[in-house]
């Protein structure tokens, strides 16, 4: 038997605790011996719960039982989380997380810990909730050189645009539908603003390339600036507004990555991604493009993936698993400025001021102000260009 | 340094030698040690190949160096594949392949022996070419009892059916492009008529439900019988005509599976699914469904997938992966005649008599003929009701 302990007892840590009653004879089957949580760490009681007897408040409780092998942690954060984790590292423990705050920030260090003690620290869920994406990432494309990865991340921005693109709601009125269904929290900025895309592109960047690439060097918009009008213009020309993190090789044999709204054309697999799902692409330099869909997000799939990590981990207690990334340096840094794009506008500039400055574009409206979509060129002269326009609103356009 | 060998130097054979030295480098990387083809195995000669000094034409040559640790067999059929197979996997080699027909048909005894000889047996090309798809089930989902896999399992029926929906191009016409861009063979009878996607769907159900489920007990129907007039009817009314292989476990425990032309929603992920792309659904209890897109075929995807293998089979030498199926019980198969469906038909009759038959159902088009879309039921029930009729077509419905 596995003994187990989860750390922090929200929706996420009592969904492995589920998960691990609810399939444990299969679990058992697979695995080749049962899984049992002895622990739970929380501040909080949960008298009303199943596991009210297993609630403990003390971390060395847990860090001092030789006989939990596997520390769950879904605390969240990367104060208190980042002090268990490395402790139950230091002791011997195997770690699994769905923090991807934790992950993004500290994971290259909390890894060579690992290495170090020869200990496995997995963390599947912190990127796409319940899809299997980094390990099959890692795994089924071993053989790949990855050249591009790109996703939907965040399930409230895509639940946002969606409401927007189906039932012609402001993103004002979509948010306060999210928050009503449980799907933003009450304070939003995290999701809105697209810092939380911005540290699952940072660790599918980390693991793809093999390079640290930290979230403040990162350019990260979210979609608080998405309006019905540019929505319903772009909708009308055949594109669908999503927010991506994109991280790719530049020319050169750099890493970058960054975090915008973009256009998605209408025949794009991810334009039949809808509400809180989420979405990857893989480009490899063998396979070609390849995605992986699902719940990005919620109790069950979340605790999926951690369930699967534990799993993995116990499969893996002698020979770990060789996971990790070199640490930061700037001079494997490209800037997303030289990347090559297409963008969308929309300015109170005249059609004839627009079509000097950005020749060759593609004009979606014309009434007044004038949307359009520029030529490929690199982001910079993109910028440089609009800059002197009258700019009511920009986006990327992808591909 | 570890040496492979690979029987079989045609499409998939020779993209995995291209992959090796492609991305040599990077995989020695990644695994601790390069990996080396020695030995390629073929009754032809390769003059003109960078890999013409290691073809050789003798099995024995390959089964008798104890350096060739793994075998790549990318023969295909299941004669001289499964005598080899066998033969190499008796003598403690480990084992990759892409080959579909062997795994869906023999695959329970060759993991079998696999076990007994403690090597790897490996086959997630066999399955959605490029697409990480077995590998993602079996370890990602691990924690989930999986209750439904269904999939775009066949590149060349896909291809036809998007050019009939896009170009308003026949089937035999969209058959004969496919057949001229190589997509198709000149024989396209294992592809249009379903037995390459009942192959697929049987190795999903063995792994998925740990079952084996023959081909032969797998009722299954191609795209020979799709009209263009069906794919305009359903597409006028937000349906796309897609084939689906579809494995399920049933209320009683049993497990069933049926390959036929599917109508899929507008809103549906596989909607967006086009060409020679194939996509892979898989509803978990914990999760829900995941799904995982990619290229379906061809020569450096599938390779891809057999190489990823490759470098599985060797991180598992000592270890081997735990992977098998119990053997075929006519106790265990449910019968697709028990699913509840709802059926697609277009008949000669008068509405009144549709409407009498199937109450409650949705008229597509009835000038002349009528084209419509039936509740729920049994299957069963629906082709017995369906039989009365004077029928045009007939198509399963997705959801």
């Amino acid at each position: 038997m596995i003994n187990i302990a989860v750390m922090g007892f929200g929706t996420v840590g009592a969904g492995v605790a589920d998960v691990f009653e609810m399939n444990g004879a299969l679990i058992a089957q697979r695995l080749g011996e049962p899984v049992y949580v002895k622990y739970i760490l929380d501040v909080r009681e949960f008298p009303d719960s199943p596991f009210a007897g297993r609630v403990v408040h003390d971390f060395d409780v847990i860090l001092n039982d030789p006989a939990v092998e596997i520390v769950v942690e879904t605390i969240g954060g990367a104060k208190v989380a980042y002090d268990y984790t490395k402790r139950a590292l230091a002791a011997g423990k195997h770690v699994v997380t769905s923090n991807k705050e934790l992950v993004a920030t500290k994971g290259c260090e909390l890894l060579q810990l690992a290495k170090e003690k020869n200990v496995n620290y997995l963390f599947e869920a912190a990127v796409g909730g319940g899809i299997p994406v980094l390990r099959p990432m890692q795994q089924c494309l071993a053989a790949n050189e990855i050249e591009e990865v790109y996703g939907i991340l965040n399930g409230t921005t895509n639940f946002i645009l969606s409401r927007m693109v189906r039932a012609g709601v402001t993103f004002e009125a979509a948010l306060k539908e999210a928050q009503s269904l449980g799907y933003a929290e009450q304070d939003p900025t995290a999701d809105v603003e697209g810092q939380d895309a911005c540290r699952k592109i940072c660790i599918l960047a980390d693991l793809a390339f093999g390079k640290e690439l930290p979230p403040e060097h990162v350019p990260t918009c979210g979609i608080s600036g998405v309006t019905l009008r540019d929505v319903e213009i772009v909708e009308q020309a055949g594109w669908r507004v999503k927010l991506l993190g994109r991280a790719l090789r530049t020319a050169g044999g750099k890493v970058c990555a960054y975090v915008a709204p973009h256009l998605v054309a209408a025949e794009h697999p991810f334009s039949a991604v809808e509400d809180v799902f989420n979405a990857i692409m893989v480009r490899g330099n063998a396979v070609g493009e390849v995605m992986f869909y699902g719940p990005g997000a919620g109790k069950l799939p979340t605790a999926s993936a951690v369930a699967a990590d534990v799993l993995d981990a116990a499969a893996h207690r002698e020979k770990r698993k060789n996971i990790g990334w070199s640490a930061w340096r700037a001079e494997d840094a490209g800037t997303p400025e030289e990347l090559e794009l297409r963008g969308y506008f929309r300015v109170k500039d005249p059609l004839e001021t627009v079509e000097a400055r950005f020749p060759g574009s593609e004009i979606l409206a014309s009434g007044g102000e004038v949307a359009f979509i520029t030529p490929k060129m690199p982001l910079r002269r993109l910028e440089d260009a609009a800059a002197a326009l009258q700019l009511c609103a920009k986006m990327c356009v992808l591909g």
